[in-house]
């Protein structure tokens, strides 16, 4: 069965892959699933046919056969679920690395969200500089705690997992900041992650993506 | 095998149940699971006992014979994987099921949480009024778009799930500041959610905790 994602035809971030269809793009070359791409603007990802796919507007969503969904951490979850590579056999392993899934996108996440929203919406506001110091200590809490339980090893539980592929991926949103460089253990992890070929091929197919939409929003 | 939950000896929100040990708790009462808690302090959650459980030394936690894990999402994935109740038996059902709970914790609480934690602690900062609007509007959009797709339906997706505990429960955080009101489909959505007998008994049991947990912090 085809399956089809959706994508921004041309990134706000202009192909840095910080938008999060690269989470799943790097979920199916990991297990080797081919895919296709449906391209949004802005415009379209507001309208009733992508609604009706996903209720918030964003993007990625998910199709294959009858079956269509929304979430990064739900796709992902799905994929890793059917196709082998991307979570441990063993139950209680496997339901460690399912905790890690949420871990990335709940606890992770959203001070990192935080601070790069405010990077790029509140920088000409008059609170920015007095504000930012207390959303930099949420950030530096979390990857404290992370490198801590990271220590030496390779990746969080055992071998590689969906945890990594989505722990890595929100860690990369720091990476324009320079907040990662005092951290060397999560520097290095987010390093290993990069260095899959699965993500370099995510990486290359989304900023191919990029270059054709920005090609055509300035033909037009 | 015994499960234990951890929770907070004497609860920051004094028994609104607005605590993340609640969802679990529900969790465990809608499929009809003893459990029991073990309280921590606030002192207690930063110590290395609490840290080998939880590296982001946050409640709750779930202890079920080898095996130990947190994160509130993971832990109700895991209740509602394992006994019925909570899921659709039908893979795409259940996977939709899925999404819906990622949903909640991921594009429906982050704007609720920062709206909230704004009210509790930037409200004496010089930004508090201008900055608020801002967040107001973010949790107005997932409101509308939440209340459009939920319509006149019951629940999100077929039969009541853990995704609309979590949904709920997410929802759940904005009672205090009256701005469920003006959303009457969300507004009777939690409605259902709270008169669910199993909700009931898990917010009696956490504001028991509270009860006991605030005499002994009175009497020391």
């Amino acid at each position: 069965m085809t399956i089809t994602i959706t994508a921004f035809e041309c990134s706000p971030d202009r192909g840095q892959g910080l938008a999060r269809d690269t989470r799943v793009r790097w979920a199916l070359e990991e297990v080797g699933l081919p895919y296709q791409v449906r391209h949004l603007t802005f415009q379209t990802m507001k309208e009733a046919a992508h609604l009706a796919l996903n209720p918030f507007g964003q993007i990625p969503t998910f199709e294959e056969g009858e079956l269509a969904i929304f979430e990064t951490g739900a796709i992902i979850f799905h994929i890793a679920q059917n196709h082998a590579g991307l979570l441990p056999d063993e139950a209680n392993a496997r339901t460690r690395a399912v905790t890690w899934m949420f871990a990335a996108l709940n606890t992770v996440e959203p001070p990192i969200l935080e601070f790069s929203g405010m990077r790029i919406f509140e920088r000409d506001k008059p609170w920015y500089q007095d504000r930012m110091p207390m959303i930099e200590d949420r950030v530096r809490t979390r990857l404290d705690q992370l490198s801590a339980r990271l220590g030496d090893a390779e990746w969080l539980d055992g071998p590689f997992s969906a945890a990594d592929l989505l722990m890595i991926s929100v860690l990369l949103r720091l990476k324009p900041s320079g907040m990662l460089n005092n951290h060397p253990v999560l520097a290095a992890y987010v390093a290993r992650g990069e260095a899959r070929p699965a993500y370099q091929r995510a990486f290359e197919a989304q900023l191919e993506d990029w270059r054709m939409g920005s090609q055509r929003a300035a033909a037009s």
